[in-house]
């Protein structure tokens, strides 16, 4: 058999020591698959004598985890640090400069950093891949970059937040409210102390930046997306989604729009309604699942565990028996599945000539005329409304939620209405608008 | 650029074709990707000039395909012809003999030969690839190969043949019968005119028998998978299904069974109960889907269009891709992920002690006691019934439906009870069998 793969390991948190553990576990099956051996040389982390649960007296210990890259045993670098800059960064930077293959499971880092580093190893001749950055164990970094590789992609969507998927669908099923399902999750590992980048579409929104310049071959502009968390959600919407047969998710969506003369990419992560009969709509818990829409495959759909130790563990050691066995990409590398400097830097779209369905859902006043003034908003601004639901009467003096569905109608038209309802007295809070999802 | 990967391709029908409309409409993303372009050099087919909705004048013909193989101008061989023996495998040999990979779409061809072609692939370093033989575009072939590598597969099954899947869903959607449905899916060509490889299970089997190898790392066993088709589930039993909470699909699953001291192969394929809530319940028409349970990965899912000339197209297209990237699939090849003279020749499991719930539907004569006999066949055989629904009253002297599900108990059982029944004056027709698929 032929040498050794051998890596250092930088991070040893719970995807870290689930590396670890995967590559000791499943040795064998591994060496045969790659067709030699994967072995740990070194690994670094904060503190050496934390309880991991896992013996890493096996391997060399590195205080500083950039001296890794130095290391003459060391064939690939595995970055699971964490964090768009700092530590992280460095560590890829001199890895490369020394000739490294870099695997990485921080999509911060490659969202605002990607194509600096993917330019370097395509320039060094090393592989730099990152299939555990978006939707953990999935393999839908390889199934873009390679499986739908003959494809013009018209159009990509998903759940790529399994923080945000647990906790719209428990509330779905227990009909609670959002802060209380929130420390729920909290309280399970679901999500973190600090829930922001999660909950507020951040996460979801580097994994969509990632996807998109893969699968439009645009180069990466996390900036542009358009986000939305799922903070503002009530109970009471998720009861009126289901009255008119939807789910509520939080979908990140991306498609190129021809429709300006030139090409422009749009991206964005909000929560939408999603009809009981797609796909997307049993997709339940931390689960994530991303949809390709390719012209010839048709619709591809990807689903798995969006994260955990395990999940992660398989797609950074995936990319490692790729490595192992030599497929670093193509000759020349692309780590976006085209050359970086081929990459297009596409302008960001618009999105108020985008037509679709809404739903809109306001908090009002429980007094005479809020309904009126509504409904002419929405008829000034031209919006067609499909269904309208004022659900009950409040409590005394206490506000009312009115939800609608509208017709087939341009963006800018539910935005307009909302603009004349701006500053009315007979509004409590700022309406909530939600896209839904077509088929 | 490099030069260009330069193709031969066997076989314009529908899927040929396709494969040179997607090369042509597709080129330049081709080419930007794989890093050089995808050319066809050579065709050839029966007949030269039947109307393919294709300009077939600027690509040299070959009458006798195998000449192809003898090229200058060819690097690999696309056998799109079909069949097991014959002429396909004919040219496979011949391909590689000279030194060419061979990208197929021949499920057939591979589930019968794939070890003998892969070892001569391996010896002659050049590719061996077949992701459209398996679920048309899903790349799924890549997805257990490459995206679960670093897992030990527990359990893998899916929808594999869409044909199959179309028919049962349309049943389900109109309450029609097989024979009927079966009809119309022949006129819109979703059905063969002779359909028997697809509804009664042996394309699937074929499917079923290429992924377990690449699960599993077994020699392909076809002739071991137990198969059963669909052409006795009546409209009742979907009927009875639906009343229950599942709905029925053609099911192919594989494990390895270490309950009898060695590992032996489990593989079948056979209609199945699916709970409404699993997520096979929610693949309709004819898409395809695949489960595959990694013990670090969790459960993965890959979905989409399991036939048609566009998905196959592009599954063909992504393999020329990867050849063209220069990933051959491990420098030592490993068309099955690891070496053919390493994959285990594995016994078939017996299925006998295999734990499950079960659905068993009769067809009686509607006359006092046939119920008391086969509830005390099931008693005496130790089967426990968890439900049973007699349906209504045949019209005179007919028959009428009894269907059942069993707590969970093993399939010996089962079998058991139906071998005390057999001969029974009682029974109209011989009981059907459907498993019920566990979460």
């Amino acid at each position: 058999m032929a040498e050794p793969l051998k890596i250092a390991l930088a991070g040893l948190g719970t995807v870290g020591a689930g590396v670890i553990r995967l590559i000791e576990t499943n040795a064998s099956l591994i060496a045969r698959r790659a067709g030699r051996p994967i072995v740990v040389s070194a690994v670094s982390a904060r503190d050496r004598d934390k309880d991991r649960g896992i013996d890493i007296s096996g391997y060399a210990w590195e205080d500083d985890m950039t001296a890794m890259a130095a290391r003459d045993d060391v064939d690939v670098v595995v970055e699971l640090v964490g964090g768009a800059d700092g530590p992280a960064l460095t560590l890829a930077r001199n890895a490369i400069a020394h000739g490294k293959s870099l695997v990485t499971a921080n999509k911060a880092m490659i969202a605002h950093h990607g194509l600096e580093l993917a330019a370097l190893t395509e320039k060094a001749r090393v592989a730099l891949k990152f299939e555990a950055a978006v939707a953990g164990g999935i393999p839908v970094i390889k199934g873009l970059r390679e499986g739908a590789a003959a494809n013009a992609i018209d159009r990509l969507y998903g759940i790529l937040n399994g923080t945000c998927n647990f906790i719209l669908s428990t509330m779905e099923d227990t009909g609670r409210d959002f802060a209380d399902v929130l420390s729920e999750a909290q309280a399970k590992g679901y999500a973190e102390a600090d829930p922001t980048f999660d909950v507020e579409g951040t996460d979801a929104a580097h994994k969509l930046a990632i996807l998109s310049a893969i699968a439009f071959g645009t180069r990466i502009d996390f900036a542009s997306v358009d986000t939305a968390g799922i903070t503002r959600i009530q109970a009471a919407d998720i009861a009126q989604a289901d009255a008119l047969g939807y789910v509520i998710r939080l979908i990140g969506m991306a498609e190129v729009d021809s429709n300006e003369g030139a090409d422009r990419l749009f991206q964005r992560v909000q929560p939408h309604l999603v009809p009981f009969d797609h796909p997307l709509a049993h997709v339940d818990g931390a689960t994530n699942a991303v949809v390709a829409e390719g012209n010839f495959s048709g619709r591809l759909l990807f689903q798995g565990a969006g994260a955990g130790d395990g999940p992660t563990a398989s797609a950074v050691v995936a990319d490692l028996i790729d490595i192992a066995r030599g497929d670093l990409g193509g000759e020349a590398g692309a780590p976006f599945s085209i050359q970086t400097d081929e990459m297009e830097a596409m302008a960001p779209a618009a999105t108020g000539h985008r037509l679709g369905r809404a739903y809109v859902r306001f908090m009002v006043a429980d007094r005479p005329g809020v309904l009126a003034e509504i409904t002419a908003a929405m008829r000034d601004a031209g919006v067609s409304i499909e269904s309208l639901i004022q659900k009950g009467r409040a409590e005394a003096g206490g506000e009312v939620l009115v939800a609608l569905v509208t017709h087939e109608g341009p963006e800018s038209a539910v935005s307009e209405a909302l603009r004349l309802l701006e500053g009315s007295s007979g509004l409590t809070a700022q309406p909530l608008v939600m896209q839904i999802l077509g088929h």
